[in-house]
This record gives structure tokens, sequence and C-alpha cells, in this order.
């Protein structure tokens, strides 16, 4: 208890606010992106993927994650009963560490949107939020195997904010999700070619993403856990500044792409460009230079590109938001872009290869992790309660079907084909 | 001025950013969960109510608070010329203390919109926040006779960050001034059953919403007054955890009791049901446990579901947003839970009985005096310059008869039942 | 490095992330006063002008602004090499300023909206961010000349948080652009007169408002560069006070002076309103005390109003939000306001006249350096690259033009005349 640094505490409690405001940029992107008829819907699942996840990060995922336990798994401490003060009090830890929990919780929401069951949603973010992230989170940041992993002279995979524990495992479990619900009907013609449904609001998604961009400046710094020593200040500089400019690049990048590529500056794919930059900074944010910050952003920048078309076009899985390719493709990537740009032991930088290797394994472990667990999930789900409302419903949309609501937006004229 | 902490005023000076933000919250909730057609002018009363509950607690407010005075009420210390420095500079009390003024006073107006004359409500927003809030606060927290109170042991109303000081005083003036407002225009049918009038941007309310989470980890944990020693970071700690573990407690509660008795999950309840539970446990974040909070939280969660089917049905009061519910209910119920739950000296913790009592005490007289006081000023208001619009004006909207604005949403084609 | 301060290091970077919340804000207040069929492009233009400005800053700006260098301009330093740390480390002087740079490129995407050809504000948004804003900085915040001019006893050109060098510069830049740009169709009749074109979204155009208040309290309170010590504590307090109340009382007047010229309090200037007290006090948030904001912020609240009249009626220049007025007239305004109001060297204060000579000769110099400067930018683009879109292609939208975005509101019936 003496050693707690108030200092710290702040740092830490201001992060978990302004992560949990990233709660509202994603409500905003998923609904502005995706049609009017299921706006009160996915406002509904946003927030209840929040509040359920608190419960039962509270309940069992913190102890399962943060308990001493063994290199897989933690403890069961139910209602976190344990003392798990450090630098900072226990409740400051348990509560910032919710506020990631829900974070990769709520990046499925946007890939599974406009077909799934609200009650099947709900019983996937109890699940994710109570085992299947604080299972992986353990091995990243629990003090599991992956923290301690050494080869080749590099040891402790590194994962700073969470590209792989956080938005990888989001973006894989979506595209599980996405991929066992099946395409929104009339996304694929009859020729199986895709066809774009475009958003009820691009300002509501842009805003989105600004409120995004914005609450990352806590997701990334305050993972530094403190901010006490003049070691920890430098840090935190450099992650403030990596992040920054590494989503700057990548939103740079995705618009030059999407204009070669479609003839025109794309606003939606420009929106999530930065969004990848983002996620792809988050694992090295600490690890790399801002030059090696800007490189890996402007790749995510155009890799996010292709890998939306690839989903949507060649896989043919129907992810309306791009959920996938932001947070799955963009966090391995950025991962395992440590391995080649880290500072201290990166292929590129120094040489060494033993990064590289480490932040492989940790990346797909944890995917493979995800994907068989969220599989089975989506699978039983899918056998029992159902994962997909009937083909009336979705038509009618989710809000007058799931959850009595006539119309989110009263007073307006509505287009018919909505 | 030797004893400046400037870690303290740090965190005090972010706390009340972050509360100036619940404004933008207030308004988009209150506009979001009302029509289109009064949207402008609900923006205007919440922005008016900011800015001119800024200028006169600066000018009268705040000395009848802090100033040392009597129990009853403090000075008239007109501009704030006396030094009010603490652990924090003068200037930053001041600041904090206007951005809890200026929450009480906008409460009101979602419980007032849709019919309410624009220059009635800034006159009720100039006298609440100059004289009417003030007083109270100086009961509770300027050093008055419920700081001082003290029954069985248990001495000094607890109210950390104002569940009663300021929501139960902005739910209470609600409820007075809806009441004698009227039901808008078709809220009630021939038969006197009360109709629902949907709000025309759900997305927006939820945006608020989020707005408001977001803001009160300014609110209660910025509350503390500091963060300098361990026992700060501690109590910061646990306040940031209780609210954030009550308002998901709440949110979950109220999605099960919505579904229960409406068959669906309810969106817009649901999302009120999330600032019950912040409401409620405001009084007692520091004072109760993680458990206790949810327990309250989930309480309240229920409550004001109950609440607002009373008001509306039975008590036939129309309050557009449930504000009298969420504010003024949660508010009392969750300062009297201290009574049960508190830490030291609650009911159910260690069977001692004083708390509840001074709770109730609290709770009662804060009440009295602002429905006393209100009603007075409302009273006054409805024979002078008249509460209402006129019946035209009011199935014409308020936005172009009060303030010349055609429509808020120019372009967007609306219907004309609007 | 052994003197940096984990103090001021949080108190920056926590300011860096309000302000950069700010491009939201911009975003929201650019987009929802102006028509919806240009939503996508405006979203995109300040997107691109904060991702690109964030690129050129580190590759160039930076370098120019706070290089040593000589009394005109500092150095080239390509991608910040240099070690630039003082009390925060190098990294986070650079990303802090970097949300400074944006901030006035953004601000003249609303002046210069619906009309502009995008790729003619890329290349604008380019120079401004790379050479203009950081020349003039240098000036002010980087020794330079304006930095250590002395004039009858008072030394030091004073702009805290940038009324001149932040505001003013955008606002300068967006009455060229839009001056040379010409009007929107529509814009004046056959007869002169001008003609109001209102915007899409008076709520989004509010929570803009309502984003950039609260992040001027980073804007203004962290431009102090740190917060460990006593004084720098009373500095920050005094700063967020008058911050407050110079926009409640600009909010205020806006409001009044209205409603007696417009028989209406107006809804969209006075939201323009608190943003020309905000803008007003950010130069002598620390120099004056509060009740000499509260004067400065009611000054700015009237003479919004009037610039407004002046530049649309009378110099019929087209801004559709009314930049120019808010940023270059009330940012010249409040910076020239320090030389009557300043503690310790102001006319009305002190009777000396050398404070309002410095800023004078401050504000004069750096518009000059302004007009000339982006005169010859914008004349450059205008011959080579264009600055508008054709006729058709403004009736039309930029959103489907530059875009290909067919609607930023999929689903809503828009009207005809849109």
């Amino acid at each position: 208890m003496a050693d707690i640094s108030t200092m710290d505490t702040l740092w830490v409690l201001l992060g978990a606010a302004l992560i949990f405001f990233m709660q509202a940029g994603f409500a905003m992107v998923e609904t502005g992106f995706t049609r009017a008829k299921n706006a009160g819907n996915i406002i509904m699942k946003n927030l209840m993927d929040f509040a359920c996840g608190s419960v039962v990060y509270w309940l069992l995922g913190f102890g399962l994650m943060f308990g001493s336990g063994n290199g897989f798994i933690g403890i069961i401490d139910l209602f976190c009963q344990g003392d798990y003060s450090s630098n900072i009090p226990s409740w400051a830890m348990i509560a910032f560490n919710t506020m990631f929990c829900a974070t990769a919780a709520t990046i499925v929401s946007g890939a599974m949107a406009e077909r799934t069951k609200f009650s099947s949603y709900l019983i996937y973010s109890v699940v994710i939020s109570a085992v299947i992230y604080p299972i992986e989170g353990h091995w990243i940041w629990g003090g599991g195997w992956l923290s301690t992993l050494s080869i080749g002279g590099s040891s402790g995979f590194i994962d700073y904010a969470g590209s792989t524990a956080v938005h990888m495992v989001g973006g894989v479990s979506a595209f599980i999700g996405a991929a066992m619900l099946g395409p929104r009907i009339g996304k694929y013609g009859r020729d199986g070619k895709a066809k774009a449904i475009p958003g009820h609001s691009i300002t509501l998604g842009a805003l989105g993403v600004f409120i995004l961009w914005f609450g990352w400046f806590g997701f990334n710094p305050a993972s530094s856990y403190g901010l006490s020593t003049t070691e920890k200040a430098l840090e935190v500089g450099n992650v403030f500044m990596t992040t920054n400019i590494a989503a700057a690049a990548a939103t740079v990048v995705t618009m030059i792409v999407t204009w070669i590529r479609y003839k025109k500056p794309d606003v939606s794919m420009t929106l999530n460009g930065s969004l990848a930059g983002l996620v792809a900074i988050t694992a090295g944010c600490s690890a790399v230079d801002p030059w090696a910050a800007a490189v890996i952003g402007a790749l995510a920048g155009a890799i996010v590109v292709f890998a939306v078309e690839f989903i949507d076009k060649v896989l043919k899985v129907d992810d309306p938001v791009g959920a996938v390719s932001v947070h799955g493709v963009c966090g391995a990537f950025g991962t395992l872009m440590i391995g080649f740009f880290a500072r201290e032991d990166g292929l590129f930088t120094t040489g060494e290869w033993g990064r590289l290797a480490v932040q492989a394994v940790g990346v797909v472990s944890v995917m493979a992790w995800t994907a068989v667990t969220m599989g089975l999930v989506f699978f039983i789900i899918k056998k029992t309660n159902g994962l997909r409302v009937t083909a009336e419903e979705e038509i009618g949309g989710l809000d007058p079907v799931e959850h009595g609501l006539e119309t989110a937006y009263a007073g307006f004229q509505m287009k018919n084909e909505q």
C-alpha cells in the first residue's frame, strides 16, 4: 500500500475515462455506417456489451486475467476480493482493465450488425468478457506464458496496449461471428457480386472516429500504468507521438489508395484508415520510434483497403463496418511489425530475429485461441438460441422487432426502400 | 497559499472540464428524446442555462454557498472577491463548483421541454443558480447545518458528489416545473391515457448518455477535491469503480425489467437506466464498497422504470425525458441507501441507524427547500411572464416561434404530423 | 533530461488530447451549419487537414517554429531529429504543438465550405501547416522577434494560447480563401442581397460548440506548459476561470444582441457567440483577471454579430459558418484587449500604453504575414489546380462529385431543392 503513486493513479484513471468514451465512438461508427432501421438496436448492443461486460469482468474475468494462477490462466476470484494494488490501488487497476475488456467485446457488434438476434449478442458478450478475453489477456498481461516467452534473446511478447490482446481478439471474433451469421439480405446479388449498403449517417460515423482517436490518447499512453518517473515521462511522450503519427500517416495513405483505386478519395474508407493506423500502432507504440510508427501506420492504411475488399469480395463475409479488417487484420499486422521495427531488437533496426519470432508466436497462438473458442461459442449459440433474426424481421428492421422501437428517427420521412 | 497542491489542482480542473462536457450530454439526451421541431430551442436552453448560470454563480451564488456565513447561508461576496483557496487555488474552486451548479440547473430543461417560454426558462435558470442551489449547497458542502448534523453517532450528511445537492434538486425542480406547466398537447388522450411522444433521434440521445457517463468520471472522482495522498488515491479508485459498476448494474437491470414488462428490451428506458445508476451512486460512491454500489445501481435501474410509469400514468405529469425519475427519485434513493450500505455506519453493514437518520433528514429538508422555493419561483413566473407558449406556438414548434429558426434540419423531409 | 517534470508532462499530454478533440468540434460545427449534400466533403476536409498537418508539421513545421534559428524563422530539422525537451519530453512538446497547428489549419475549412475543390484544400492545408503557421508561430512562441519585442517598458507579445497565433491566422486565411473563391451559388440574389443558407443540423452544430468549449479547457490551461509549482497552479486556476467566464459572458451578450436586432434570440449566432468569447480570451487568459475576461468576452459576443453582418452584407464575402468573424475578428480583438486589461501593464489597469503598442504590433504584423503569404498561396492554387468546383458540381453537391458518396444520409428523404 505504501508504494501507491498518486500520480500513477490519476494517470490511469483519466486513461480509463478516455477509454470508456471510446464506447461512444464505437456506437457512433457502427450506427452511422449502417442503416437507420437498425440504429436503436446497434446502440443497445454497444450499451449492453459494456454494461454486461463490466459486471462479468468484475465477477469473474479480472481474476482469470490477473490472478496469480499459472501460465495459462489466473484464478477464480469472484467479485475481485483479492488485493491487486501495486503502484495504483486495486480498484483503479480493475476499473482500468474493465475498459479494455469492454473494448474487445464491442468490436464485434459492428461486424454482426443488422441481422443478429439481440439475446444471442448478449450471450456472446458475456462469454467473451468473462472468459475468452481474460484468458488470452492473462497470457499477455497477467504474467502468463506469452509474457515470459523468450526466443533468440528477445523475451516477453510485446503488446503495449492491445493490438493483439484487444483488437485482434475482437476482430477475429467479429470474423467468425459474421461468417457464421451469413451476409445481410441484399448484400450479394444473384450474380454473387458484393453490393455496398450505405450507412445512414456518415457524419455520426465520422464523429465516432474522432471520438475513438481522442479516446486512444487514453488507451495507449495510459497503458504505461504510470507517469511518475522521468523514464515513464519519456515513454509516454513517445507513445503519444507514435499514436498520433501512425494514425495520421494511415489516414493520408488510405485516402491516396482509395483515390487511385476508386478514382475518388473515399470518405468512409479513409475514416476506417484512421482506425487502422491506431489499431496497428497500439502494440508497438512504446517499442518503436515515431518514424517507424509512421511507416507502420502508412502500411496499415494501405492494408485496410485491400483487406476490406478481400473479405467483402473474395471471402464474401459481410462485415458492415469493416471491423474485421480494421481490428483483426491491422491488429495482427501491427503486432508483427514490432518484430521489424522495435528500437531494441527489431529485424530492421538491430538485425535480430528473436523479437519477430516472439511476436509471431503470440499473434498465432492468440488467434488460434480466439478462433477455436469463439467458433465454439457462436456454434453453440447458433444451435440453441439461434444467431440470426428471420428474414422478415431483418427486412423490417431490428428496431421494431427486437426493441419495440418504431423508428429511431421519429418525424423524419424515410425512403421506402429502407 | 503555501499549501496549494499542484496535483489536486490538476485533478480538480480536469474534473471540471469533464463535468462541463456533461452539458453536451444533457443537450443531446434532451434533444434526441424530444421532437425535431423543438431541437433548436432545447439546445438553446441547455446552452443558456450554463452561460447564465456561470455568470450569476460567480456574481452571487458561490459566495452564498461557500462564504463563511452561518449554518443556513454563506455570504454575499459579489464576483468572488474573497480568498477561497485551500489545497487548490480560489479560482479553481470557483470554476469547479460552477460546473456543479450548472448541472443542477440543466436537469430541469428536459422535463419542461417542448412547451416552456424561453424567457421564463432563463429567469428560472438565473434564480436556481444564483440562490436556490447555492443555499442548499451551503447546507451540505459549504459548512452549513447538514454538514455538521449528528444523529446516533453518525455525523455529517454524506453526499459525495451530489445525488441530493445536484440531482435531486434538479429533479424536484423539474417535477414542479413540469406539473405547473401541464402536459404537452397530445400527451394525454381524451380517455386520459398517456401516449408516448417519440423522440427524433435515439442515436443522439444515446450519444448524450455516453457523454454523461464519461463526464461522470469527473463528476464523482474529482469530488475528492484532491489526489495527492495514498488515502485519496484509494478513495478515488473506489469512487471510480463504484461509479462504473453502479451504472453497469443499473443498465442491466433496467434492460431486464423492460424486457419483462414490455416484452422487449427498451432502448430509451435502458439508456435512462444507465443515468439512474449514475445518479444513485453519486452520493455514496466513496462511502460504499463496489458490491454495495452494484446493489444500489441495480435497485435504481428497477426503480427508474416504475417511477417513470408512475409519474406518467398516475400523477399524469408530463416529463418528456424522464428527468424527474432519473434525477429526482434516484437521487433521493441513492442518498438514502448510504444509510444502509455505508462501510462505516450503515444499517446493513454495521447495524447502526444514525447514518440512515442523518441521510433522511438531509434528503427531506433539501427536498422541502427545493419544493417550496421552486414552487414559489415557478408560480411567480407563471403569474407574471407566463410559463407556457400558446397552443398554436406549441403545435408549430418552438424553433420558429421562439428563435426564428424555420427548422433545425434544413434539407430533410419531415413528416406532416410533426 | 534530468529536469523533466512528470506532472508537467501529464498536464501537457492531456491538454494535447483535449485539443485534438476540438477537431471533432470543428467537424460538427462546420458540417451542421452547412448543407447535407456536402457533409461528407466537410468531414473529409477536417479529417485530412489534421492528418496531413500532423505529418508535415513533424516533417518540417516544428523545426521552423521551435528550432533555434533567428528572430524570423527556426531551422529545417526534418522529422524533428533534434532534442526539444525542457520540462517536458521532446515528443510531448512536438505532439502538443501539432494539435495547435492543426487547429489553425482547420478553421479555414468552414469559410471555404460547399464550393472548394478537395485537392486544392489539401494543398492549402499542407502549406499552412508546414510553413506559414510555423513561421509566425516562431515569432510569437519560438523565441522570434515578437517574443522579445519591447515598447515603453512592456516586453514580449502576449498570446498565451493563440488568439493571434492560431485563431486570427486561421481567420485571416479563411477570409482570403473565401474572398478568392467567391460566394456560393444562390448566396446573393439578383438584387445583391445576402440570403441565409440554413445548415442541415443545428443539433450537430451545437454539439460541435460544446465539444470545442470542452476542448478549450485543454487549449488554454495546458498552454501553461506545466502545473508543478504553486505559481503555475494559481496561473492555471486563473486561466480556467477566465476561459469559462469569457465564454459564458459572450454567450449571454450574443443572445441579447440577437434578441434585440432580430427580435428573437438566434440559436446559431449565439453558438458562435460562445466561440467568439473563447477565441477572444485565448490570448489574455492568464494576463487578465476574471472580471476583465468577462468584459472581453462580453464585447466579443457583441462584436461577432456585427462582424458576421458586415462580412456577409457589406463586404459580401460568403463565410458559411462565420469563421472569419469568430476566429479572425475576435482573435485580433482579444489580443489587443490585453493592452487595456493586462493585470500588470494594461492601459485601464495601470495606465501604461506599452503593452497595447506591443500587442498592436504583433497583431498587425501577423495579420500582414498571413494575408500576404496566404494570398499568394491561394492565388497560385487558383491559377494552377483551380480553387473552385464547377457550378454543376456545386449544385449537385460535393459529396458525389468529389468523393463518390451518393449521400451522407442514406435512407432519409431529402427535399428536392437541396
